[in-house]
C-alpha cells in the first residue's frame, strides 16, 4: 500500500515536486508536467506522451534525449486535462510538429484529442497514436479498442528514436503505429494497490489465485486461475503471446521480449520467470534479442507482471537499439546536448480573463458559485461510494475525480465571483479548474459541461427558467457529443437526457423552476438507479467472468446527486 | 510476498539462469556468479563484489564496465560460500589484483575472508573493503561493526570507477576505503518479505507504525513509531544522517542522496518524500548534486526505504559521475568494449577427485553417509522451527540454511560413497556440498567442520571410538577459529565444547562409544536448552527495544539435534 504523503490530495503535486527535484538533468517543469532540459543540435520532431500518474516510469521518466520530449502528468490514475496536454505540448515543440502518443483509455482519449484539437487550430502539425498492446482487453480484430499498457515503452522509444534521427512527422508517425502493430502484451495480477489515502486496496485476487488480463487499474480480466509455478506462468504468456503474431512478421523473427514488473513482483523473482520466458520462445523458433526485465509500466505496488513482445524488422530493430538517456531508461551513449532555460512561453495559461459582467449575470453566477459548493460537500461524502461503483467494472477512479474537480471548480467560481465575474465567465473558470483537476472522463465531461452552460447564460442577461433550461439542453449536448466516442464509458447519458428533457418539457407545460427541477431530478434518479442495478447485476456476473451485460454507470448515479443537491440550491435562492 | 517460483529451493538457481539469459550484453555466468562478459583495451583492478541473493540490483545488477567486475551470488539472504568468491574473483582477476567489498555481515566476512586467504596464497594480491554505511546498526565509534546497505552502490561505483581510470590495487583500495567514510544510510520500514516458498512474512511491524533503522534481512531496530508524514520522515532521516557527517566533510559540502526503495515503497511515493529531503538539505546549507532515487538495494518486495547521503570530495566527484553501464546503473557512454567468450578456466572447482581408501575407511564413509542423510531428514522437518528462533534477533535463514546445507551434503556424501570414496574423501564432499548450497555462518562452519572430521578419520583407518572423538575435537577447533570472529553470532560453541568435552571424558573413563555419545549429547541439549530460554527472554524483551541480552543461538540447538540423530544411527550400525 501507499503509505508516504503529505496531503493525500496534493500527493501528484508532491510526487512531481520530487521527481523534477531529482531528475534536472533531464527534465524542467511546465505547466502540466514536465519537457526536456536539454536540447540537440538540430530541432526535432517533438513526442509527447502521458497518462495519469502512479504508473513511473510511465511517463515522465522516459523524457530525455532519444526518447520522448515532454510527458503529460495526469492525476492519480487520472488522464491529465486537454490544457495540461497543450501547455506540455507547447513546451516540447521544437517547430517541426507534435506526435502524442499514450495507453488507449477513454478519458485520454477525449482530452488528448481535445488538446490536438486546439494544437491543429493553433497551427502545430500534430498527430496521435495510441498504445493499444494488451491482448486481453479486446479481441483480435478489435485491436484499436485494446487498452496500452508496457507497450507504452516500445511505441515512445520507436517515436522518440525516431524523431532523433531527424525524420519528419509524417515518418514518426509511421513508425509509432508500426511499432504498435509489433507489439503484443499479456500481463496477470495477484493483488491491487492502495491508492494515497484510501484505506482499501483498489482491487482484490482471492489467496492463491491469479487473475490473468486485469488491468493496471483493476480493470477486469479474462480468467481466473490457481497461481501457476514461474514456468507455467511464462508459458501461459508465451503461448498466447505467440498465437498473435503481427501480420508480416515471420515465425522465426527477431523478438524483443519485455518482462515487466507492476511493483512488488520483484526482480529475482522476474528473473524466474524470465529464464522460462527466455527458453520457451527459443524452442518456439523466434530469435530472441535485447531482452529488457525490470519495471517499466507500474501500478504504484501493484503485484502483477506482463510480457510484452515487440517483433522487429530492420527498421525497428535499429530504433529500438538506438541510444537514448532518460530518468529510467538508458541505452547506448547520447552526446552533444546543451541545457535549456526555462521559456517565458511555457507557461499556458489560457483561462480568460474577468471581463465586464451585469448586475443580473453576477446574481447567477453567485447562485452558480454556492451550487458549486454543495455539489463539492456532496461530492466528498460521496465520493468513497461512487469509487466502490466504480471499481466493478472500471478503474474505481470516479469517486475521487469527482470529489477532486467538483473542490477546485467550486474554488475557482468563488474567486471568479469575488472578482466580478458573470456566469459565464465564473463557469469557464470552473470548468477549466474541474477538468483541470478532476482529470479523466468524467474531469472533461464536466469541464466540458460548465463551459457550454456557461456560454449559454452569458455575462450579460438574468437567468430565468427558461435560460436555464437552454443553458442545460447544452449541457446535454456536450455529453451526447462526448458520447459519440464513449457511450457507457461514465459518461452519464442515460441520466442527463431523461433529465434535461423533463425539465424542458415540465417547463413548457407551465410548471414553475423548482417543481419542474424536482421532477426532472427523479427522472435522473430513476436512471441511476436502474444504473446501479446494472451494476449489482455485473458484480455477481463478473465472477463468473461474464462480461456480456457491458459496464455499468457511476457517472449517472453522480449526476442525479448532483442535481439533487441543485434543487436544495435553488430552493434557498427561491 | 514471492509468488512466482519453480521449486523454491531451485529459486536462485532460477533466477540467476533468467538473469544471465537476459542480461548477456553485459555479464556471464561462471561458477558462483557473474563476471563481465565485455573486456576493455587495458587490464585493470578487478573489483568483486557479492552477497546473498534477494536484493537485487545489488549485486549482480551492478557488474558491467565502469562499475563491479564480477559479483558472487550467494543462497536467498545467504552469504555466498568462499568456494564461490574465490570461483567469481579468479574469473573476474585481470592481473593486477583483486578488491573485494561487500556489506559487513558476520556470513559474508567469513567466506569471503576465507576466500582472500586462498587468493592470496594462490598468489593473487586481494585486499577487502567492507560497506557500513548503516547509522543504525552500531554507534559512530563502533562505526567498523556496522551493516551495509544501500552505500554499497557509492563503494562499489567508487572502487569500480577507479579501477577504470587504471589506478592500482592499492589507490583502488584507498578510495573504496574513503568512499565508504564518507557514506552514511539510515532506513525504515513498514513490513517484511515473505521468502520464496515461505508462508509467512519474514518480520511484520504493526499497522500503522513505521520501524526505524530494521535491517534488510529483518534485523531488530533502533525505535519504532507512527507511520509519518512524507515530510516528517524525510525530517527524520536528514537530520540523523547530517548528524553523522564524516571527518573532513564540510557543513556545506557537496552532497549525493541516495533515496532508495527497499521493494514494495514506489517510485512516485519516493518522489513525495524526495521531495522533502532536497528541500530539507538545501535548507541545511548542503550542496546537493546528481541525486538518485529509485530502487538500489531491495529486499524482495519489503515496504521499506532508507536514504543515503554520499559527502564527496573533487576525487569522489569525479569517480561518482564517471561513466558505467550495468543491467542496473548506467551513467553517460562506456566506449571501445569487446565481448569476451567464457573462458577454460573459469570453472573453478577444486573438490577433490576420489582416491583410493581401504575398506575399512570405506565402511566408515557409508556410515557417515547415512548419518548425513538422517541429519538432512531431521532437518527438513525442523527447519521451521529453526527459522523461528533465528528471527527473534537474526534474519532468519538459519534453518533454511541447513536444511539446504545437509541436503546437499547428504547428496555429495552418497555420491562419494558409491564412487569408492573413503570417510575423509567422502566428508570432504559433503564439506564443499554443504558450504556452497548451505550458505551462511552456518553453511562456512558445518562445511568446516565435516572438512576437519574428514582429515581426522582419514582414507585408510578403521573409525574406532577415539579416532571419532579425536574427529570431533577437531570439529571443536573448526568451530572455536571462526568464534574467535564471530562469538555468539549462531557459532553453535556453546553446544560443541560440551559435548567434545563430554565425549572424550566419557571414552576415557571406559564407556562405550553409544554411552558416551549419549551422555555427550546430553549436555549439548542442555546447553540448546538454556540458548533456546536465553531465546525465549529475547522475543520479550526486544518489544522493549532492549538489546542488551545479545543475541541467542539457534546454532546450539539444531548442533544439539543432530548429535541426536547421529547417535540414532550410530546405534543402528552397532
Amino acid at each position: 500500500m501507499t503509505r508516504l504523503f503529505n496531503d493525500p490530495d496534493e500527493f501528484v503535486e508532491d510526487s512531481v515536486a520530487g521527481f523534477v527535484a531529482a531528475s534536472a538533468r533531464w527534465v524542467r517543469p511546465v505547466t502540466g508536467g514536465v519537457v526536456r532540459s536539454t536540447r540537440g543540435a538540430k530541432p526535432t520532431v517533438a513526442v509527447v506522451v502521458g497518462g495519469g500518474s502512479g504508473h513511473y516510469p510511465a511517463f515522465a521518466g522516459l523524457v530525455g534525449p532519444g526518447l520522448a520530449h515532454g510527458a503529460v502528468m495526469g492525476n492519480v490514475f487520472a488522464s491529465p486535462s486537454a490544457h495540461q496536454v497543450r501547455s506540455v505540448a507547447k513546451a516540447a515543440h521544437e517547430g517541426r510538429g507534435v506526435l502524442l502518443s499514450y495507453g488507449n483509455y477513454a478519458g485520454d482519449v477525449l482530452h488528448f484529442t481535445q488538446a490536438q484539437d486546439r494544437l491543429r487550430e493553433a497551427g502545430v502539425d500534430c498527430r496521435t497514436v495510441t498504445v493499444t498492446d494488451d491482448i486481453s482487453s479486446a479481441p483480435a480484430h478489435e485491436r484499436e479498442k485494446r487498452r496500452g499498457i508496457a507497450g507504452d515503452l516500445v511505441v515512445f522509444k520507436i517515436a522518440g528514436a525516431a524523431a532523433e534521427e531527424g525524420l519528419d512527422l509524417d515518418d514518426v508517425e509511421r513508425l509509432a503505429r508500426h511499432a504498435n502493430d509489433r507489439t503484443r502484451s499479456l500481463g496477470v495480477a495477484f493483488g491491487g494497490c492502495t491508492l494515497p489515502g484510501a484505506t482499501e486496496p483498489l482491487f482484490t485476487v482471492p489467496e492463491g489465485r491469479m487473475a490473468v488480463g486485469l488491468g493496471i487499474h483493476g480493470e477486469p480480466g479474462i480468467d481466473e486461475v490457481d497461481i501457476p509455478t514461474a514456468a507455467e506462468l511464462a508459458k501461459l504468456l508465451v503461448e498466447r503471446l505467440l498465437e498473435e503474431r503481427p501480420d508480416g512478421a515471420a515465425p522465426t523473427g527477431r523478438v524483443v521480449p519485455i518482462l515487466n514488473g507492476l511493483g512488488s513482483v520483484k526482480y529475482e523473482e522476474l528473473y524466474v520467470v524470465y529464464a522460462a520466458v527466455d527458453r520457451l520462445l527459443t524452442e518456439a523458433g523466434v530469435e530472441v534479442t535485447s531482452p529488457e526485465v525490470g519495471e517499466f509500466c507500474t501500478s504504484f505496488d501493484m503485484a502483477g507482471v506482463s510480457l510484452t513482445l515487440l517483433w522487429l524488422d530492420d527498421e525497428l530493430d535499429r530504433l529500438w537499439h538506438a541510444s537514448c538517456d532518460t530518468p529510467a531508461f538508458r541505452r547506448g551513449s547520447v552526446e552533444g546536448r546543451v541545457a535549456v532555460a526555462a521559456a517565458a512561453d511555457d507557461d499556458d495559461d489560457e483561462t480568460e480573463a474577468i471581463g465586464p459582467a451585469s448586475e443580473a449575470s453576477r446574481r447567477a453566477s453567485a447562485v452558480a458559485a454556492r451550487a458549486l459548493d454543495a455539489v463539492a460537500a456532496m461530492l466528498d461524502e460521496q465520493s468513497e461510494e461512487l469509487g466502490r461503483i466504480d471499481r466493478i467494472a472500471g478503474d474505481g477512479d470516479h469517486g475521487i475525480g469527482m470529489q477532486r474537480g467538483s473542490r477546485a471548480a467550486a474554488a475557482a467560481a468563488s474567486r471568479a465571483v469575488a472578482a466580478g465575474a458573470g456566469a459565464r465567465t465564473a463557469l469557464q473558470h470552473a470548468g477549466d479548474a474541474w477538468a483541470d483537476k478532476g482529470g479523466g472522463t468524467s474531469g472533461a465531461i464536466w469541464g466540458e459541461m460548465l463551459l457550454d452552460l456557461g456560454a449559454a447564460l452569458g455575462d450579460d442577461d438574468a437567468v430565468d427558467a427558461a435560460l436555464l433550461s437552454a443553458g442545460v439542453g447544452r449541457m446535454k449536448d456536450a455529453v451526447m457529443s462526448f458520447g459519440k466516442a464513449t457511450v457507457g464509458d461514465k459518461t452519464m447519458i442515460d441520466a442527463i437526457v431523461p433529465f434535461a428533457d423533463t425539465l424542458r418539457d415540465r417547463l413548457a407545460q407551465g410548471d414553475d423552476l423548482l417543481d419542474a427541477w424536482a421532477t426532472a431530478a427523479d427522472a435522473a434518479q430513476a436512471a441511476a438507479e436502474a444504473s446501479a442495478q446494472l451494476t449489482a447485476r455485473l458484480g455477481r456476473a463478473r465472477t463468473h467472468g461474464d462480461r456480456s451485460l457491458g459496464t455499468p454507470d457511476p457517472g449517472a448515479v453522480s449526476f442525479a446527486l448532483v442535481t439533487r443537491t441543485v434543487l436544495d440550491v435553488l430552493k434557498e435562492d427561491a
